[in-house]
């Protein structure tokens, strides 16, 4: 058998998305800029998806700047704002602990720019308070950024809640929505939105463009300095056929969020049942607000590398966390976060499928990972050892 | 006929690019840093095409950072050189008046932040004295920027000699060979280069990706702040399809480029022979220091919009000077860099021809583009009683 339960990193892209970027490739070759016919068919195209994928978001095409991806997203909402407060004598950001590195390390670059950086705790379920929000606002704050749904536990945020809060104390508000777009419905009008983020790769579109939303009124500044691309905002060549693969994608997307929702949150919450038999088990992250198809577990006494190597041979490409950071030997910052010992940490677990799951694929992850986890354990004397209560016998 | 002559602003990606993707996109479709088998297989492409990068580059594959295109590593190559700078204090920096406005626009960013800029002027002709740069060096200088080849007139400098006196003179030198790479063969350790940025859409590779090389030792500074990809350099999920096919079309570019160059320098000359007989035009840069493909001149009188618009109109898609400029009424820098004025600058023609031009079309190109400047121009009554010597009534 083999199941792709890692679309949290990257989803396969669709049909559709190849189709639209083929047509550009092949037909609609001109840049966007040029003055010829082959540019404005070019910018035609490119007017077209902005226009669309404003309409999903809703907010106004000129609200929408297209960037190389969520990670240039995060770092371009958050250096904009960053100016506009400091223009203002404003030089406080809050965030929260377990955002996206891409937020964070564009934290700690503001850091040293003379920005102060308040993350705030998240709950042990994974969770934002708003009133914590609303407590942290100070008069110099300028920045408000909380990820929409969390890229490893898969948390949802009550981000309108929060939003409200920051309109209401007339702060900008930034969500990094880059694992929600797609998989939930997200207008940025009635959510109270100022700036969000969002990445194509993650719901079937192409990998390589990503969307920035800023209000009207909000002054961008660049990340990227160049042409006079994207109203000046952001400089380069239009990747035009990426972008529309990107709103092709995002059109199918939203075209069948209804329909494919309550059978992937039903396949996630059957495995989440089946997994939680093992003993020694914790599923991380709110059991009601998550992500439609997210899983993520920690099972004690597990190295989480060696679960997903076996897992990997019997066909189930999972992940123990963030794609973005698997080159390091830390624990995830998110489960650390929640509260999870290091040792707790360490073995972890994040499952995330799409609407292509069957019952048959759900039995078969439950029985493996079970399978595995016992295996390992096994092999630990350690382990043993501590559930037979027997201590090592160097302590 | 249809002849497309905008390969400067963007080139028609080719087969074996979109192969390269295709397979990327439809059986690579993993995540790079994932650490099951799909991922695996990802990482292995990307390191693939890391390596037969660098191998035409010269380089090792260690040297080389994708990016989102031309404009993102011209971006870091110059906030990384100054961040080097500035350890040392240094923050003197050289650049000419006529580079693209990715580099002119980040180094008026650099400006603002405490770095001094010196622009060196380039020859009428559109080259960049070596000497002058040698001469500008001074103890504080942190970096050398000059274009490999000028994206509107054409010009190639003498890479290898800026950067031996760079080399010489303990001065890092950058060189922005987006319009260069894939139609000249470079070779960044016999010419003494740093760091240099490409862009594959110039070369019929996919638009969205480009290559920063920085030499082994030099320490790049972020633009974009997130994930540990890229050796932790640049952030973001790697755009997989597009590096491919990165890959796939500057190694089909190097190849057929011996074969190909003859032919279209042939047709070049031909093209800038027979627009010279045009009373009353210039051509504009070195008549043999420039790229095989670009013909560029300006014809007195004439408005270059117009002109584009007429020549759209029979086939022929040009541009005036640089796509990323083109929203813009001001005259190109590049003509005033080399001593063009203003009226003149104002009817600019850029026919930027690939291999594919047949001798067919280069009687077209002359036959029309002579026809549309003598109808403007006899539109014009100004141009009429210039022509004739009678001064114009309010003069």
């Amino acid at each position: 058998m083999y199941i792709y339960a890692d679309n949290a990193a990257t989803t396969k892209i669709s049909e559709s998305a190849i189709a639209a970027m083929l047509t550009c490739m092949k037909e609609h070759n001109g840049n966007p800029s040029s003055l010829h016919s082959d540019g404005q068919d070019a910018a035609e195209i490119l007017d077209k998806s902005r226009e669309e994928i404003a309409q999903i978001l809703g907010c106004l095409p000129s609200e929408i700047t297209f960037t190389s991806g969520g990670s240039e997203s995060d770092n371009q909402a958050l250096v904009s704002a960053a100016v506009i407060g400091a223009r203002k004598n404003k030089k406080h950001i809050i965030s929260t602990t377990f955002e996206h590195h891409a937020v964070l390390h564009t934290l700690e670059h503001l850091k040293t720019q003379g920005y102060e950086i308040t993350l705030l705790n998240v709950s042990e379920k994974g969770m934002v308070d708003p009133e914590l929000v609303k407590e942290s606002i100070r008069d110099d704050t300028c920045l408000v950024s909380v990820m929409y749904a969390n890229n490893e536990i898969g948390t949802v945020q009550d981000i309108k809640k929060i939003g409200a809060i920051c309109r209401e104390k007339g702060v900008l508000f930034h969500t990094d929505a880059v694992q929600a777009a797609g998989h939930i419905k997200i207008n940025v009008n009635e959510e109270n939105i100022d700036m969000l983020s969002l990445s194509a790769h993650k719901f079937n579109g192409p990998k390589g463009t990503g969307v920035l939303f800023a209000r009207k009124g909000i002054r961008l500044t660049n990340v990227i300095y160049g042409g006079a691309q994207e109203r000046g905002k952001r400089a380069g060549t239009e990747n035009l056929p990426a972008i529309a693969g990107m709103a092709a994608a995002l059109k199918e997307s939203y075209e069948k969020i209804d329909e494919v929702t309550p059978h992937i949150i039903k396949a996630r919450d059957k495995i989440i049942e089946g997994l939680e038999k093992i003993p020694h088990s914790v599923v991380n992250g709110d059991r009601n607000m998550r992500l439609p198809g997210n899983v993520h577990m920690c099972f004690e006494g597990i190295e989480g590398e060696s679960l997903l190597l076996l897992l990997d041979n019997r066909g189930i490409k999972a992940s123990s966390g963030s794609a973005c950071t698997s080159g390091s030997l830390d624990p995830s910052h998110v489960l650390l976060a929640i509260g999870r010992p290091h040792e707790i940490a360490h073995g972890s677990l994040r499952l995330t499928i799409d609407e292509t799951i069957t019952d048959e694929q759900v039995k078969y992850i439950i029985d493996n990972v079970t399978e595995v986890v016992t295996y390992l354990r096994n092999m630990s004397p350690l382990w043993r050892d501590k559930v037979n209560g027997i201590k090592p016998f160097y302590i």
